[in-house]
């Protein structure tokens, strides 16, 4: 596994904010790493719910150090009552990304759904069974947030081969990532 | 000016994040301390600007001190081009307040705009005129963020005698703020 991408992936959120953590390899098999939520409690005031949130991220990202950091994308039309909590998490976890030195990308849900199940549109449980076949977990990975980090994760490695909008450019990828990115090229000449 | 509550106002944003300082005494007289706009190049990553926002905030909260924060309150509603920037730059600001161990509040642009000038629904160059004469400035604080960065903070110090819904109990008060309550309260028994 010397030349796996491990993947940081974040489902931003207040309340439950999930994190999963990936290897992937050039060939596209996947190995899970970590998965967990932080949580804060809704009596606490939103800063301080937000330190609660950057300590856990500080903690995973201090313990598996992942190579890059991919987060959900946040829209204005979603949830009206939790959307800017969301918003101002995802602000943290990007902010914390870019203070440990790391690329940082966000997926919108019908990319990362896309990614897994090769559908858009899929139904949550698809995109949670099938994170569940790809990493070989015995069970569906609990709660949905953590499934959904976990989805994201592998949505990023997975959508590496092809460029995006606002992609960090190959000269901005980490050694450990142009590593990976040469590996892939090679695995496709195979 | 010892029982003075110093008092940092944060307008959010990822492009131009208003800052100011003020030092509201309890007869209410306030005084500048700083003003500034804290501003990130659209080209940088989201996660890259959100660090230039907060390196800038960390460097105001190192070199001023304030008792406390206050950050004008982004709704979902607001323009969606910059609504979600604005949020994550918000949440920024609010996790610094509770890294530094400052007590937050949020303010509602018409809380503020009341607080200034009594009227809710005031012009923008009205709370700007009304600002530069409280704190006896020559000119009209420029740019517009940095004003509303000073109108916040004045409007957190004014409205402090009323308790508001989420406001920190007295308890939760630094030393400086009970001494600055404690003042206040004197001071309006005179």
């Amino acid at each position: 596994m010397t030349s796996a991408l491990r993947v940081l992936g974040i489902d931003p959120g207040l309340t439950r904010c999930g994190v999963g953590v990936v290897d992937v390899r050039a060939d596209r098999a996947a190995s899970l790493v970590h998965v967990g939520v932080i949580r804060s409690d809704t009596d606490l005031p939103i800063g301080e719910r937000l330190a609660v949130i950057a300590a856990g991220l500080r903690a995973v990202l201090a313990e598996h150090r992942p190579h890059v950091v991919a987060v959900e994308r946040v829209f204005a039309q979603q949830n009206r009552a939790t959307v800017m909590g969301t918003a101002q998490a995802s602000g943290v976890a990007l902010l914390l990304a870019a203070e440990h030195g790391l690329p940082a990308a966000t997926h919108t849900p019908s990319e990362v759904k896309a990614a897994i199940t090769g559908y858009g549109s899929a139904e949550k449980l698809q995109v949670q069974t099938m994170v569940a076949r790809v990493l070989r977990l015995d069970a569906l990975p609990q709660p949905a947030d953590a499934a959904d980090a976990l989805a994201i994760a592998l949505c990023h490695a997975w959508r590496r081969g092809a460029p995006q909008a606002g992609a960090a450019a190959d000269g901005a990828l980490t050694p450990a990532q142009r590593a990976w990115a040469q590996a892939e090229k090679a695995a496709a000449r195979r």
